[in-house]
């Protein structure tokens, strides 16, 4: 049984969803797991991870809105002074999660056909977030 | 240390939670596993997993009502034309989780008394759902 | 590679945010691991876990609110002979999760600067909550 830690960094522009399950697939490669788990982690509280459909990008438009709906930028929320964006990015951040972890069967990750591994920013500002990835299996 | 892998289908017949707990602990005998961490994991974007109560079934009357109420059918969204339910489900699946990990402590999950693994399914019509279990421990 | 199980309890006084990060990195400093997992897991159905800021205050004032917004009490639930803060319970516990896993790098959390873990109650009536830690690495 073994292990194997990485650490990749994604740079967001504003609002919405980056797709990174071909870095993490390409990472995996270099580990020569057969069976075992992956383990994603992101490293903020204000971007969070998603598993969506990656076929029709009208899904992360509507995925974007619909969050933008339910956790409205200013809301009658105390803690603004980091911004109208700010209070909202936590809600979402809530509301999904900052942890996934996936099984590797033969080689590969077990994702569904239709899945793809996001990530969720909910700033406004470019930023650069850190997600951490956890490999254990042989 | 040791892992073991096996892939479960479950058919569903339009929205609400199906429990698999049974199914899961079934498969785990077999496994000889005394502690370890087990991972379950739902391949689809329209469907996903919650751990619940289940002893009273209107709270899965009541889940599946407010699910519905806090992304409706028919809403405003451009992602449409997989059917009036596709876009909440890809929502609902992303406000719930595709992946849950249970410590297993003394050969036994360590679900609480009240506690079961169901899939949530989000469309109408029937689906076969993949359910990936992955365990490792000794 | 090794694994180790605890079980620790937390005891709330009414609905939020309970930190509880130095609880855990307290019991992880006897178990020497230097690379691994840690899976933290709610064995209850109306308290869930949550990452979030520990920083301001008023995030986790925020929150509460957010979420008694969203699943309000005395809604249109069935399920209400346990009381009107029961099904929200349910409800804000699906909405969030009740597990949550961490890569640990050289000794310690991977976690962000700004995140703490949280056990987040959902129940107004004083509980005891129990959580397994379940660690594994080397």
């Amino acid at each position: 049984m073994k292990q194997a830690v990485h650490t990749l960094q994604i740079a967001t522009r504003g609002k919405g969803l980056y797709e990174f399950t071909s870095t993490i697939t390409e990472w995996m490669r270099h580990q020569e797991i057969q069976t075992g788990l992956l383990t994603v982690f992101c490293r903020h509280t204000s971007a969070s991870l998603l598993i969506q459909e990656n076929a029709d990008p009208t899904v992360q438009t509507d995925l974007k809105a619909y969050f933008d709906r339910i956790a409205p930028d200013n809301g009658p929320y105390e803690h603004d002074y980091e911004g109208a964006d700010d209070m909202p990015a936590h809600l979402k951040t809530a509301l999904t999660q900052v942890q996934l972890s996936i099984p590797v069967v033969n080689g590969r990750l077990a994702l569904g056909t239709w899945q793809g591994v996001y990530l969720f920013e909910h700033r406004v500002r470019p930023h650069r977030r850190e997600i951490v990835l956890h490999l254990i299996g042989e």
